[in-house]
């Protein structure tokens, strides 16, 4: 990837597509890491290392529901010449205080209890009579049933060599070892390692607090009257779903007016609860377009790095986008053009790697293949403009739904990948083979 | 996929895979559909095929800022002999009461904007001089900073045919199309159409309501102290997240002691709550297996499907499992062994795909594909049971992390697959090709 292009590049620089990316790749940084309670850091990245406090399992314990004994007592058992053994009590998991098994002894024991001192070896029920007397058994008989099972006598029809049946103390991992390193990803396997090695809370970079905003006169609410000029809000929606499906906890704020002190109003009101503002609309070159006018003036130009920068990407859809910092905190913030799928294209390219740039994930971007074109004519593209197509990407084939209008919004809805078609090329023949961007 | 085994067949039957799961999925019923709001119902699936009740663009509108002007005017405008125009007003995005363009007449009109009576096209600002008379401008100024540019005079630069730069009323989605069909999933594009044609509820199948609980009488919570005998419950936890991650509302309690009636009234208090209950531990063959001898009570005898069955599976790990319903609802319940890695497996592979069926998904299990083993030695499996390894896959490779012992909770860690070994299997060389699932 190239270089970002300096920040002074002027209002005429026309921008690519990997230099704007650069540009906030390169300005975006981790969020500072928090302490959490696990299931809260569940798909956040752990920032420490993680050594395990005690030794898994911490004591030798049996893996099967059967009979502790000593090696020696059932060296010779078999079917026909039983080892007859003394029961002298259960041994449940959890239980702390244990009996002693001694020669000619055995404790009957269930799955996860601790093995008991004097015993070597575990013999499963289905080896044994279960205390019935009546050859091989198939289980035992719950203990609020049978309490007297606990006693009596066991025939064993199976020898068991030493620490047969017995998970041995540290066989899974041992006290000092590493459990997980910095860096990894929170799923349900590592919360599992980290709730076993005893870890409640641990440290990791929290996801994303993003604020998503769109801006225009003309939108109204779904399920409002629509009069004439008007249009439905979708921007707000469609950005905040796709901003808690990268990981963030989003915030969506209903459209704004094309005023500019009230949208100024509206972003500083937010600004508390944002590690990310995104907003659509009012960035291109018209004579409403608020977000840009009301974002000169909130840069504070005593600070270095604050301010919104608008600009023109050689891209289609999105050409123009705005980026920078306001507030206190100098909050990053993604100016997305409002069209619908302009605002979307732009929020795949740039806010969703952002997000994941906040959270400190290892792999920001969408993956991308290589697939064959799929079309009844060409593909025709603007000369110097990265396009970006809606398509239909299976089994290495990738079709494309819709047009290249910007406000194809049915299409965007039947779409799964973004055909891309580079600067240089005007027109793409079907059975090429093309990048595509999978959208997961 | 194999027919489930009778429920009545009997105690002694040794269930395969395919059988339980075909028990437990045609058993399960995807919730009843309700109305949500569109944000809560992100993930959902639909149970409506939705109709464009609006026509999208609802009006022809502008795709540029620019000037709305009358073809004839500009028929054969060019740098060295622009067409002059007046400037009749503007005409912004929302606005509903419109100029009319007239013969020799321009309105300044904004992306989105309704294109005004009269006027056939729009030609782009940057096609003209912007009311400043010194030759093509790249934007307009704020209306803010300079409201004369609303009137005065405008040059203009180069000819636009009939409808250039124009969106035509319904070409995106017209009235009456069928905007999305039942059985789709909602993410982001979806939910950006649905707002955009006013849809500001929908009717889905919801999220389901977990509940996960595990018990044994040895397990004390992470972050309190571990006494002789005890270890942490980790099921709990990491079966709380994947349930998450399977698309289920997930309710965490912790882990309850092995006792019959407190386990029995644990289970009906969180009832109310559960769309599926999920238990761990105390399934097996054990004197204190008390989530066996709990639910064996909690069937109503005298209604039809309801009482949980526990069977033994040809599986490692996970052998000891149960299904079945309670409560007055007849809610499925799903028990699982309690070894940290069996159960994940299990969740893995019976509670996952019935999360997803009662969200009406369409594809409920994890991908599967083939892969060479890469290992140092050969891998073993037991005759007669299905083995899931765990494994780490990579372009087409995968190596067993950890060994087969089911209480590999740090290997787990590590693990992004399972390796299926088939049940009539009992040695698998390295090199070979094996069935691996994708836990993605």
């Amino acid at each position: 990837m190239s270089t970002a292009a300096p920040r002074t590049a002027g209002p005429d620089h026309l921008w690519t597509v990997d230099e704007h990316l650069d540009d906030i790749l390169s300005t975006v940084r981790p969020l500072e890491p928090i302490e959490l309670n696990l299931l809260d850091a569940q798909g956040c990245v752990l920032v420490e290392d993680i050594t395990v406090p005690v030794s898994l399992p911490p004591f030798d314990n049996s893996s099967m529901d059967g009979y502790a004994v000593r090696v020696a007592d059932v060296a010779g058992a078999s079917e026909a010449y039983p080892a007859a053994l003394e029961v002298v009590g259960d041994v449940a998991a959890g239980q702390s205080e244990l009996l002693h098994v001694g020669p000619g002894q055995a404790a009957r024991i269930m799955t996860g209890a601790p093995l008991p001192p004097g015993a070597e070896t575990v013999v499963p029920v289905e080896w044994t009579d279960g205390g019935l007397g009546e050859g091989p058994v198939t289980g035992m008989r719950a203990r609020s049933l049978a309490p007297e099972a606990a006693g009596g006598q066991v025939l064993v029809y199976r020898p068991a060599g030493a620490g047969a049946h017995v998970r041995a103390q540290g066989s899974d991992v041992k006290a000092g070892d590493r459990a997980l390193e910095a860096g990894t990803v929170l799923g349900p396997p590592q919360i599992s390692l980290l709730a076993a090695i005893g870890r409640g809370t641990v440290r990791v970079r929290p996801r994303p607090r993003v604020v998503v905003m769109s801006t225009g006169s003309e939108l109204v609410q779904p399920d409002e009257e629509l009069r004439p000029g008007q249009i439905y809000d979708s921007n707000s929606y469609a950005l905040t779903a796709a901003a808690r499906d990268a990981g963030a906890i989003a915030y969506r704020v209903g459209a704004v007016a094309d005023d500019a002190d009230t949208l100024r109003d509206a972003i500083e009101d937010q600004l508390v609860r944002a590690d990310l503002m995104v907003t659509t609309g009012g960035v291109s070159v018209g004579a409403y377009d608020v977000v840009k006018e009301a974002l000169s003036y909130a840069g504070d130009e005593d600070e270095p790095g604050s301010g919104v920068e608008f600009r023109r990407l050689a891209m289609q859809p999105g050409k123009p986008q705005g980026f920078g910092s306001i507030g206190p905190d100098h909050t990053p913030l993604l100016a997305l053009p409002g069209n619908p799928v302009s605002s979307y294209v732009s929020f795949e390219l740039f806010v969703r790697p952002a997000i994941r740039t906040l959270m400190g994930l290892p792999d920001v971007h969408r993956p991308r293949t290589r697939a064959t074109l799929t079309a009844d004519e060409p593909l025709t593209s603007p000369k110097g403009r990265r396009q970006f197509l809606r398509g239909r990407y299976a089994d290495g084939k990738v079709t494309p739904v819709g047009g290249a209008g910007s406000h194809l919004v049915a299409a965007l809805a039947r779409a799964n990948a973004l055909i891309v078609v580079p600067e240089d090329t005007e027109s793409v023949a079907p059975g090429t083979d093309v990048e595509v961007v999978l959208l997961g």
